[in-house]
């Protein structure tokens, strides 16, 4: 069986990185896809680990070279996805997880539906997720308060989504991240799928 | 969280009783939806265990008081599932599990789509499914015929289902259909999806 992909939205503050540190254990053998951005590092974030990094004028290199599998503007910042790392995972069978927003998650499913299965994570109410941010502290209120109004907009779109993990108690969250991740491994391409029925009829 | 519904479709002889009874302590709380029909008990089936058995006119009359959430007619038999034991179960916050043909999933989809998660379980290829079949030998050769026609319609219909396991080795197959239940159990549907985000913007 070939790979699948995971595609994660949610605002921050919504847990997604304790739940995936939480479940990595147990999903089995997944590539976690690294996006490109060329916003500035906030403290703290690593190049090549929390994103590429990169200038405003290489990223539209890529774009023009068609390295991107999905990408788009976000505040006046780019962020995409590079395609090869990802054909690459699938290609070994890995389970793709994506952490991209609402409208990176409709790129991917217009370009590569039949593979992804998609969750959107979110804090149980508005007000927590306010409680998080500004506890959290690393950013800017402006910035801060962005992100809210972000979140505000996203939470609209979530009946586009396969699954939706409240994350009120991290474990729970976690638990239920796992048994989708598992469930997402056993969809078929369209091509596995036709191979299937030809080699059923065949055989 | 209310309940959720998951279909099972495949040629007899796919194993799905089998896989049911395997994964039966291992799924939380569910409903077998029984189906009712006109056909003939084939022998040891049991009336309201396996189906429920009932006339061509009992049928007929369930149809017009509008009893079924989905009903067809299979070989000359009516085949139908009663609504008022599904709505009953999905409001105790159970996973209702129906087992019935691909013009039954296609009904349920239609009404109850955003409930409903679908597995089409198979054998692995038109022999296997063949030599199961005669080497069961309840039926006679001319309604084995029957199946494997029926079968070898159904499979062209698989891209209709959200997954496909393929029953080559029991206790794999069987535990693809539980991580695929425990997933199931986590779908939303629209309703509890718009009180979520009421909910989330209020508080």
């Amino acid at each position: 069986m070939g790979g699948a992909i995971l595609v994660l939205s949610g605002p921050s503050g919504a847990g997604k990185s304790t739940i995936i540190e939480n479940a990595s254990s147990k999903i089995g053998d997944y590539y976690f896809s690294i996006s490109t951005t060329t916003r500035e590092p906030r403290e703290g974030e690593r190049d090549g680990v929390d994103y590429h990094f990169v200038s405003k004028e290489e990223f539209e290199e890529d774009i023009k070279a068609g390295a991107f599998l999905e990408y788009a503007t976000v505040h006046g910042n780019y962020y995409g996805t590079s395609i090869n790392p990802v054909k690459k995972a699938l290609k070994s069978g890995k389970l793709v997880i994506f952490d991209i927003d609402i409208q990176g998650h409709r790129l991917v499913r217009a370009k590569i539906g039949d593979l992804v299965t998609s969750v959107f994570i979110t804090p149980p109410t508005l007000s927590e997720l306010k409680r998080r941010l500004y506890s959290r502290s690393t950013d800017k209120n402006s910035i801060i308060e962005r992100r809210v109004n972000n979140a505000k907009e996203e939470i609209k779109a979530i009946c586009e989504f396969d699954f939706i993990i409240i994350n009120d108690e991290i474990e729970r969250a976690s638990n239920e991240f796992i048994t989708i991740s598992n469930a997402s491994r056993l969809k078929l391409s369209k091509k596995e799928l036709k191979k299937l029925i030809v080699n059923w009829e065949n055989n």
